[in-house]
């Protein structure tokens, strides 16, 4: 291989290393502890699937699916999301006509076309409450996922939470078309409101409906939220999802996580099948939403299994972003040996070891360079010669 | 998509269930505590590289490798092993001069022809010894993981251990030629012992070098084998991987672990890049071995870090075959509720959780089977109407 390329990964994929794998596996399983205790049960499905069943299906755009052929000539591709394969798995072999609680912790895939920073792989933990179509199901996913983000040491973030009904009623009761509503909807999308504004301005708009596309900008907050809204609907074409907000908001007060809460219902997901309320986290310390979620009622029908179904997604390097602590990893012993002092030395490894220490047993024979390599150690017992040496 | 294509999954992939999911957690949590209490640390790698570098340089062969393009019209695959992608870390970014002991735990993929229970994408836990050339490294690899599986439950397994430098100097001096080498240790790669009879018997060779070829199967054992092994040879030409052998017994001794140890000097791996002493594990309730490593200290050489290296791999979904029991999970108690007593629903749900117990919360309004639905549980609380009615 060529030398300049010899250590190469391809665009958008990273190494790891010991510190920064330490604290992934500690914020993983205080998540997945919690997640247990909310009665959720892990799953696993395949790295690669069928782009004909699960990456047609994605949300994910087609450029960011990393596409395969498998020896039969199907297209396969890498999952870019588990809400997907999960909903594929809940129609087949775990298909159940009542609510179910699956959970997931593993690595989804979005191609990159250039190293920018953003990342072609990362493990994203998260759960989908599948045929539960009350408002309670969504109350419970929000809670469960601020309790587990304030177990893993994450304090300072806020969820926004929306609701695709109540945007689509709003929209469609002003603009009409289905084309109208997508355009105005993608400057909400990639949060562009100065091209929002001015997009409205140039529509052919009645000033009072131009007002009402303007102020739904400002439909932010909590329980006070709910009056401007109603007050910016025409003809009670958003009540039933503002009913859903109310209820909602409620049910988070019972659960007590309400400070972290704030409604925006111009807030709009780039997973488009979520059709009613939705939600993303974010922190100061990470530049974009460290988690998402919310309900989609129409992806299993894809799956020939028309039920409800919500949920969230957690991106587990950004979960360690923002807790903003690496793992503290306490130097391991280390014990030297020479052969006469072999046994010796693995006994008190061994011994160490059942103590539940960290004990790096090194044969001075393996060692090219002494200094160097004793240097990484604050603690080091040598075992040499005859009488042992031990120091 | 077709109906009767919507669930399937690529060839040799396959879901993995809640109860798999837990019984794997449970032995990787295990084995991760033993591994990182030998002073191993724990990385990850993209599961993305470049054929150019990981790809080529793996002994997994061309045809088993899953290929894709990227958006620069590189090609990549999916690792088939973890030793490539940690000897590329370790020549680079994590490049030392002493000892290093590395650690994964992670999916490989090996593309399969067709369905034939053989699996595409499997879980493996392992580490890798780098930069270590003395007979304890080969020990401390073998012990550790002999001590790991019998923590993980595992108790009725077997450690094959042979010796590539053996086999190699044995049979160049009595074969002459590569091509005459490699087509002998074919059929033992097979484990075709019959067909290697044959094809000696075929052979233009004195009856006596017919007969060490022969013999050469008979070497297996623990201390008895060494004299048999010493016999064997003409011109001290094993000697060398003799001593290492002996060395490495009486290393093991000291650890303890001999009992489960058996020499095989017949033993070859399909992965090309073992060097010395190599080994796998067997166990009666697994029909291919659940384990297996060696010395490769060639490897690190194409990533421009000629160093010695060893290391073991062992198979997850094995492990969980060969300790013979699923994870016993205890079912969850269901809270069921009604609005009117979502508050003290939510409060029990929290007071449980925080003792430890896994609780469902379920609004009465998301059931639509509740007979069903109830018969999942052996601990149902109902909190309903006004009074509560808790049952």
């Amino acid at each position: 291989m060529s030398d300049l390329f010899m250590f190469e990964k391809p665009v958008g994929f990273r190494d790891t290393l010991p510190k920064m794998v330490d604290a992934k596996n500690n914020v993983r399983s205080v998540l997945q502890r919690e997640i247990t205790r909310w009665g959720y049960q892990f799953i696993e499905t395949p790295t690669v699937e069928y782009f004909e069943t699960v990456g047609s299906a994605s949300a994910i755009s087609d450029h960011q699916l990393f596409k395969l052929l498998d020896h039969q000539g199907h297209t396969l591709v890498l999952r870019p999301d588990m809400t997907t394969p999960i909903a594929r798995l809940s129609a087949s072999k775990m298909r159940s006509d009542h609510p179910q609680r699956l959970a997931y912790s593993t690595n989804v895939f979005r191609a990159q076309q250039k190293e920018g920073g953003r990342l072609a792989e990362f493990e994203q933990i998260g759960v989908e409450l599948i045929g539960d179509e009350s408002v309670s199901a969504d109350a419970e996913v929000i809670a469960l996922m601020v309790t587990a983000l304030k177990d893993a040491g994450i304090h300072d973030f806020q969820v926004s939470i929306g609701h695709m009904g109540f945007l689509h009623a709003v929209f469609y009761q002003i603009l009409g078309t289905t084309e109208r509503v997508e355009k105005a909807t993608t400057f909400l999308l990639e949060k562009n409101y100065v091209g929002y504004r001015e997009h409205v301005a140039s529509l052919t708009l009645s000033s009072i409906d131009k007002q009402r596309l303007y102020d739904f900008l400002q439909l932010r907050g909590t329980t006070q939220l709910m009056e401007d809204a109603t007050a910016i609907m025409e003809q009670n074409e958003g009540n039933n999802a503002l009913e859903q907000l109310r209820k909602l908001w409620e049910t988070l007060v019972d659960y007590g996580v309400q400070d972290v809460i704030k409604f925006d219902l111009s807030l709009v997901s780039h997973m488009s099948y979520y059709s009613g309320i939705l939600f993303e986290v974010y922190t100061d310390r990470v530049g974009f939403p460290i988690g998402n979620g919310g309900r989609y009622d129409t992806l299993l029908k894809k799956f020939g299994n028309p039920t409800e179904a919500t949920g969230f997604a957690l991106r587990l390097d950004s979960l360690v972003e923002a807790a903003g602590t690496l793992a503290n990893t306490t130097s391991p012993i280390c014990v030297l040996f020479s052969e006469e002092q072999r046994a010796a030395a693995i006994s008190l490894a061994n011994e160490k070891r059942s103590e539940g220490h960290s004990v790096i047993l090194q044969d001075i024979q393996g060692v090219k360079e002494m200094d160097a390599f004793t240097a990484q150690y604050d603690e080091i017992v040598v075992l040499v010669g005859k009488s042992g040496g031990r120091k």
